[in-house]
């Protein structure tokens, strides 16, 4: 993937926090919810950090890419977690993060870590 | 203004709060910064509860609809203050709080005040 | 109850926005979760809402006291539906929802709703 | 500094999150904004950045700990920028951010970087 726009960035990071919210509220209608309460705390986790991030990058943070690493990161967790079922909302949910985590991937900076 | 779908208004409060983020991040960065004091702390309000409104009706909350009565109070102070100025980022900032606030309006529950 | 200083009153807020994150995240840890599901929903919202408010009161936002009015609408609702559960964390969690709804109702500003 | 429990490091996220909320706020009053421009904008993503990471550690959500990495870089930057200044907000605001920053780095998590 290249080196997006900030538009299309942010495009992505609001189509993956809006997925999560759905998914969320949609895990809590379904019969077994415990058998989603991981996915639940993880799309709640995801929309939070996506949000967030299109923020930052909206309005030219100094943080803002490195913000994208911690993104990735929750949205490949999330990606994870919902490939584990089979109800639409969550996979719907599973592909907007794994193409918001391969977006934040391509438009990341590293974080120093010492 | 008629009853919109609530993807209609989602992207209505998404807009504005982007269009806010650039406004304060844009008034920042102009030579006379003090002239623009009110306009970047009402950007600030108005994006925070622009994305909380979007998030409320994403999640089919229950208080989703008495929220969109903040909302439109918020959007009518920012529209108002950024319709002072002449850059081009007030006034598209002064437009897109306009429409957000119409559409909370048209959209809105009431909220019991006693 | 009094009129309280802005600072006691923002406790408060982040007192009930904290016990709210810790309810869902344990409701969703109880075997009978879909028991909770409206529990965990409220949580969210409130937790939500009382962080909001408690950030535009520190900051002297226009809009603040008007917010109060929305903050103890999820708190009374939160608070009602968490009193329905035996769980400490429920009991807590009404318990702080109360108390916030109270303070924010002697401290909120009308809005207008013409 | 030792590593703490959650419910210290909580309180020393969510004093600099409003320490820099006031701190920004401050800055809008100041003569001279312009001046204080940068501040504001590092303010404001710190504030953001550290009221979620204190809402991550409260849910203990799989991501807290590696959260704070960013949080850490966002605080350091921060208080790098409000010691510039000689307002006493600013004063506060560097102190409140070196500490916060300090408690992040003893508790923080590494992320994968590849």
């Amino acid at each position: 993937m290249e080196n997006q726009s900030n538009q299309q960035l942010i495009q992505k990071l609001l189509n993956c926090a809006l997925t999560c919210e759905r998914c969320a509220a949609s895990c809590l209608q379904e019969e077994d919810v415990a058998m989603m309460a991981k996915c639940i705390s993880l799309d709640r986790d995801c929309s939070d950090i996506c949000f967030q991030a299109a923020r930052l990058l909206q309005r030219d943070s100094v943080i803002a890419r490195q913000y994208l690493l911690l993104c990735e990161e929750i949205c490949r967790l999330c990606a994870e977690e919902c490939s584990k079922h089979h109800e639409e909302h969550c996979i719907q949910c599973a592909q907007a993060c794994r193409e918001c985590a391969d977006a934040c991937h391509a438009n990341h900076q590293p974080i120093d870590q010492d």
